[in-house]
Parts: structure tokens; C-alpha cells; sequence
């Protein structure tokens, strides 16, 4: 496993407990910056994620984690806050319901502010426009328009120390996602997908993101190490 | 006072619990607008504005008034959530160290996802680039970045319903703030602008925001209704 060491750039990194920001981070540390890791319990029904994102920071060398309270989901409107909602088993047409009102919005909020304290200019997201493409805060012309916003936003962008958002895998296929992180060296055994994990984080193998990441480790050509309750 | 009508066009809008917010719900009031109030509770250490944002938004007819809890006060950086850092009671140069890291970006955020579901596109905000021009959050040019993020980050914004992000006080002074203000019927005694508000609610008179509001009752010609503890 690799080595903490506060010695590159400092960058904060969106980590969630999935399979694509836990490589995200592995790419920043490749990059060799001193990573700290930002996780949001905002009422998702999968709480199995944030067990998952600790391991997943702590095992790929974050200098530091902290999982922030956020109060988002009375917001409702979604799949994973509101369990009015059933979370799909089939790809539906369009936006999914599994999209989050403005998440994406609020939780680079979050990760800019500590930035601008931890006297970071990099922050990091594991946005994808390939497999989710309905979502539309996780498309290339969103994270630009952030970026713009976030050196308007802060004392730091006003002052000329430019903040950049890097969305490393926003045009790779899962099985790209998945080859970069093996080659990283990232135990996906560690991270969760599914959108209905059962208690002990076993995964239903059929919902949306189940789907997705099953056909990714077999595009990839490598073993699935995610144990499933369904199929 | 006014009556609750659920009536006009939806629209969310951010109330601290000070002056300006309650001053701009006034206005988005005298547009018919129907008003949901959103407060944070982020840690701030005047926790008697979340008492008086509760009133505000009842008492100027707000159909709904929600209060998040944001925890964001763990990222420091600021006098108004670090009680590392003193509040100063001079003014000073540059950008004051009240300013709190990306918040309006986080508040906007969360205003974002709510007007979302409620199928609002409106969102209203006090920012004022006259008495706090230090504030990079509190510009036009800000304002705008956010609007345009808006409607790039959300499936309103995908689907043609555009967002409108109102800052209807920017450009206006303290003293037209509350000539506003008075002329809707705004009790200002139920705001609290105060950094150092003693426990009941009473200001100091000698922060920059009293300063501002002192100033601006007296440029107004209105008498100021704010009870002092301190001279």
C-alpha cells in the first residue's frame, strides 16, 4: 500500500467509497500530491458507502479524511435520498431517478471552501459522462463552468492563485477506469457501487451502477472482486 | 403583516436572519412570489440569527422556512466560525477575515437542489457588493458564474427551464436597503446583524456589520430599532 507523505501540492479529493473516485485518488497520489480525502453522508440510503470510503482513503495514502454531515436529503427528488423513490433495476431513458438535485453543485461547494483553507488550488472529482451521461453535473462544460466559478468565488482566485478541477476520468470507459486503477494498485474489493447494498455490503448485481461495473471488470479482462447477493 | 398566499411564481430564498435577507424576502414577496425560506445553521457563533431567521420568515410570509444543518464550521478559516480568530472591530483592508470559504457558493448549492424539486427557478440572495466589496462572493460577476452553473448542472437547466439567481440588493447602499425595507413593512427589530451578539440578543454596536447597520438607519433618517448592550 502506498506511503502517506504530506510532501506534493495539496489537493482535495472528492471520495464517495466507489470504484471510480477511489481511483480518482490513486491518480492524484500517482500525481504525488498530498491527497485529503472529502466524504458527504447526505442521507444516501447506501450508508455501507461511508465505511467504504474511509478504508478507501485510508489505504491509498489521504492525509487526511473527513466525512462531512450535509443535510440534503429532505431535499428529496431522488432515488438514492428519498425512499418514496425505488431505485430502478433497468437503464431507463434520460435524466435517471438516481440523480441527486444539484449534488455534484453542492458537494465542490464544500470541497472549495476547504481548499481555500488548506491552501489547496487543486480539487478532485470522479465525474464520468460516458456511463452516466444523463446526469448533468457530470459533463465537461459543468466542471468548467465551476471552475470559472470557484475563482470568482474565493480569496484565493481573487488573489490570482488559480483553483483547477480535475475530472480525470470524465471521458473513460469503465473498463479504462478500472485497467488505471489495477494498474494503481486499488483493492476495488474495498469500494461499493451498488445503489441497494444489502446490510453487510454485498451488492444486488442488478441496479444501474451494479450493472455498469460488472460489464466494466469484464471489458477490462479482470476478476470482479465485488461479492453479490442477487445474481 | 403579510398574509401567506401560495399564489405567484415559486421561488427560493436565502434568510440569515439579518437585514438584507429579510429585506430581499420582502421583495421577492412583492413580486407574488411564493417564498420557501432556507436558513443554514454552519456553525456560525451567533446562533441568534437562526431564532430571528425563524421570525423573519413567518412573520414576512414565507409558505415554508427550512433549516440545514451545514457542517462546514470544522473548515476554520474565518471569524465568524473559528473561535481561533477574534472578530475585529475596526474595519479593515482587503478582504475581511469574517469572510467564511465558499459559503454563498455551498448556501447557492443547496438553494439549487431545493428549487429544483419544489420546480422553482427562482433563488433570491442578500449579497451586496457595496458595504462588503471584500467579499469575492458578494460580486455581480459571481452572481452571474452561479447562474450560468445552474443551468448547466441540473435537469431544469437541461430541460430549458432556466434558473434566475437574484441579488436585487447588490447595488444598492444600507440606507436603501432599509428605505426598501420600511416602505414593504419590515420590522427590522427582528433582525440581528450583529458578529458578537450577547445571549439575548443584543448587539455590540462596534462590528463592522453594526457599524454598517448604525450607519445606515442614521443615512436613511429612520430610527434605528436595534438594541445595544454595548454603547
Amino acid at each position: 500500500m502506498p506511503v502517506v507523505a504530506d510532501m506534493g501540492e495539496k489537493s482535495v479529493v472528492l471520495v464517495s467509497g466507489g470504484l471510480d473516485s477511489a481511483t480518482v485518488l490513486a491518480l492524484a497520489r500517482e500525481q504525488n500530491h498530498s491527497c485529503y480525502a472529502l466524504t458527504f453522508d447526505y442521507g444516501q440510503r447506501h450508508r455501507i458507502e461511508l465505511d467504504a470510503a474511509h478504508h478507501v482513503a485510508k489505504l491509498l495514502g489521504a492525509v487526511d479524511h473527513r466525512v462531512v454531515q450535509l443535510d440534503i436529503g429532505w431535499i428529496g427528488g431522488s432515488a438514492l435520498t428519498d425512499n418514496d423513490i425505488p431505485v430502478p433495476d433497468a437503464p431507463s431513458d434520460g435524466i435517471p431517478v438516481t440523480y441527486v438535485p444539484a449534488r455534484n453543485t453542492v458537494f465542490l461547494a464544500t470541497a472549495l471552501g476547504w481548499a481555500e483553507v488548506l491552501g489547496a488550488q487543486d480539487i478532485y472529482i470522479g465525474a464520468n459522462a460516458v456511463d452516466y451521461s444523463g446526469y448533468p453535473d457530470c459533463r465537461p462544460e459543468f466542471i468548467q463552468a465551476f471552475e470559472k466559478l470557484a475563482n470568482l468565488a474565493t480569496r484565493a482566485g481573487v488573489e490570482g492563485k488559480a483553483f483547477h478541477i480535475h475530472a480525470p476520468l470524465m471521458l473513460m470507459s469503465k473498463a479504462e477506469i478500472i485497467r488505471t486503477g489495477v494498474r494503481l494498485g486499488v483493492d476495488y474489493s474495498l469500494t461499493v457501487s451498488c445503489y441497494n447494498p444489502d446490510l453487510d455490503g454485498l451488492a444486488c448485481g442488478v441496479c444501474d451502477a451494479c450493472r455498469l461495473r460488472r460489464q466494466g471488470f469484464a471489458d477490462a479482462g479482470v476478476a470482479d472482486p465485488t461479492r453479490y447477493y442477487y445474481r
